[in-house]
């Protein structure tokens, strides 16, 4: 069986809390023979900052570089609320994404069945919700250039932030909305807002090119961001797939997140492009939640996210699909079992810790 | 008793038919002596772009300039999908909003009690919320140099808009956001992205410097606009306004708006600032609702945004708090009364049109 290069950065708050639980089922399938690991780990956001003065050090850049595929925890807190901008511990994430060059971002939104009572929309609205936000991830304003805070006269300030895309990187993202549209529902909507932005104007033009050109057989439908958020709201289940850029991505996906009541629960990938000659693809695997500071360090966070982040590089980066199969029925299983951490708690479940949770899994398992 | 230079611009779309409701209640105010008006009607938008080639014309600017309060219905539609970006619908309302300096966006999203079925999010979430999103409406991505689209090599694109911040933008907003709230109930939430954008950590920066000089007695809490919308969905009433940027607010509005289950319900205005000698703002209010191309011409629209939309003129802009009180009591009548139009109908309910539910406001007029 092939070795899988497997680099685990647990980061920050409940980054940790949760990786910790990971480590324990690649223990088990580990030992069972299902799968082999060479496992590196290292630090990432405010953990790594503490310790070399940088959100990520060029060890662990070279390690991820190395990787098979990359488990990573959560950055961030209001530790590092004072480091320099280019230090904080976001910056480290932000490395990863753009140097290794992962621009498609893969963020489920799923309700489970189990779960329909946790969300906030009535139980008809999100009963079945399985919305796929496929957000673009190394471009638009969060790297554009100029991006600089200026002193003026009399003490004021100016600061500038840039949003660019070109159309190769509109396209490629494209590209994977319409692909994974093919393996589910057919359905592609789009959204930017070229209303008023430029960039929403070229967005709009590229991915209908693409579509009439290459994939007609999907259904693609135009939204205006504000509105795709209203949408989200008002009746989830009209969406398939969703394609966005950077910064709505990161909005509209919490949102969507959100509906499901379970936002302890959804693992996302950011993918990079298949290579040539090797066919692999870079890949990081991380939960949509993040560092949780308010509830860090009590052993409440749930871990499903991170290991069902787990399932999904084994099924997408090692091809061990038996092995995911295994991981998420397992979780299938345990929330069947009436097992829930706080945030997917409801009346007469039975509640459990990060550590409980992560019992009750290998119990599964 | 004063005459007030009422300025009305119906649009495009439904707003056309929503106008027209709100005619009859000026009117009916004139004609009972509670109000005074000097009207003006002009285009805006597509009907403008029609008319005479531009989405607002030179003579309509010159009537806006010289208004006490302007009205407005809604822009944009498909029919003007491909005329010149420059004199797409929105760029007429873009340019009110920019020329007049109408740089605070107030957007309530509030939850009638009747209505509290008609949201997506369960009734115990909803029923009381009472939001206001105070959102910076002359600055940000929507503004900012460059913003262009160039053809580089082999056919690509490349696109560009920039967000710009200068702090006395932020601050003058802060302080509205912070006067509002001492009003209400005396909380602040102040929402960007700090740890991606620059223009983000000088809005939490002058924010807090603001707060910290002059409101240290209103309660002030930076989140994430990610996690804002997240939080939007999962407990909308621990807010009481929510400060942020104009692309920010633009998305937000329309979730919060979404989550009252009332869309077609809720009014805005957009102020200038207070003049040193008259004492005067300039004004602009219009329903949060757009165009919706969709069911316009159809009689089918709810009128109730629109009027809401006068109300809060009359009472902000002519202080005319009298007439104010008579249409929103007739409002909240109508709602006790039982009718809907489509987008607040719920089972058992009378389901009117239009112009139904302009009869029903001037019956309890
Ligand atoms: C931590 C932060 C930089 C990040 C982002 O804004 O992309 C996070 O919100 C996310 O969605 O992964
Ligand atoms: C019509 C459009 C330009 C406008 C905006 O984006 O501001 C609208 O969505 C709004 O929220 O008023």
């Amino acid at each position: 069986m092939a070795t899988h290069k497997l680099l685990l950065l647990p980061g920050d708050g409940i980054g940790t809390e949760v990786m910790a639980e990971v480590k324990r089922v690649v223990d088990w399938l580990d030992r069972r023979g299902l799968a082999s690991f060479a496992i590196e780990e290292d630090l990432v956001g405010g953990a790594a900052y503490d310790s070399c003065g940088q959100p990520i050090s060029e060890e662990a850049m070279a390690k991820a570089f190395a990787a098979d595929a990359i488990l990573l925890g959560a950055v961030g807190g209001p530790k590092w609320a004072n480091v320099p901008y280019e230090a904080r511990p976001e910056a480290g994430l932000l490395r990863l994404r753009k140097d290794l060059q992962l621009f498609a971002n893969l963020r489920p939104a799923v309700c489970y069945p189990a779960l329909a009572d946790a969300s906030s929309l009535k139980r008809e609205l999100v009963e079945g919700l399985d919305v796929l936000i496929v957000r673009e991830l190394t471009g638009g304003v969060y790297f554009g250039e100029p991006k600089t805070i200026t002193n003026l006269l009399d003490g004021q300030k100016r600061a500038v932030d840039t949003q660019v895309y070109e159309s190769y990187e509109i396209e490629r993202i494209a590209r994977v909305a319409f692909e994974l549209a093919r393996t589910r529902r057919n359905k592609v909507v789009s959204t930017e807002k070229h209303n008023v932005m430029k960039t929403g104007v070229l967005w709009k033009e590229v991915v209908s090119t693409v579509h009439g050109a290459d994939y007609a057989d999907v259904t693609l439908e135009h939204q205006l961001a504000d509105s795709c958020g209203m949408q989200l709201v008002r009746a989830p289940k009209q969406f398939d797939v969703i394609v966005t850029d950077n910064l709505f991505g990161d909005i509209l996906s919490d949102v969507a997140a959100m509906l499901t009541g379970s936002l302890g629960m959804l693992p996302s990938a950011s993918l990079g492009a298949v290579e040539e000659i090797s066919g692999k693809r870079r890949a990081l695997y991380e939960p949509v939640h993040g560092a949780a500071p308010d509830i860090a360090g009590k052993g409440l966070a749930n871990p499903i996210a991170m290991v069902g982040s787990l399932a999904m590089a084994l099924r997408y980066s090692f091809g061990q699909i038996e092995a995911a199969d295994r991981v998420e029925a397992a979780i299938a299983a345990v929330l069947a079992a009436g097992f829930r951490t706080n945030d997917i708690y409801s009346e007469g479940m039975t509640r459990v810790g990060t550590s409980g949770m992560g019992d009750a899994l290998l119990a599964e398992l």
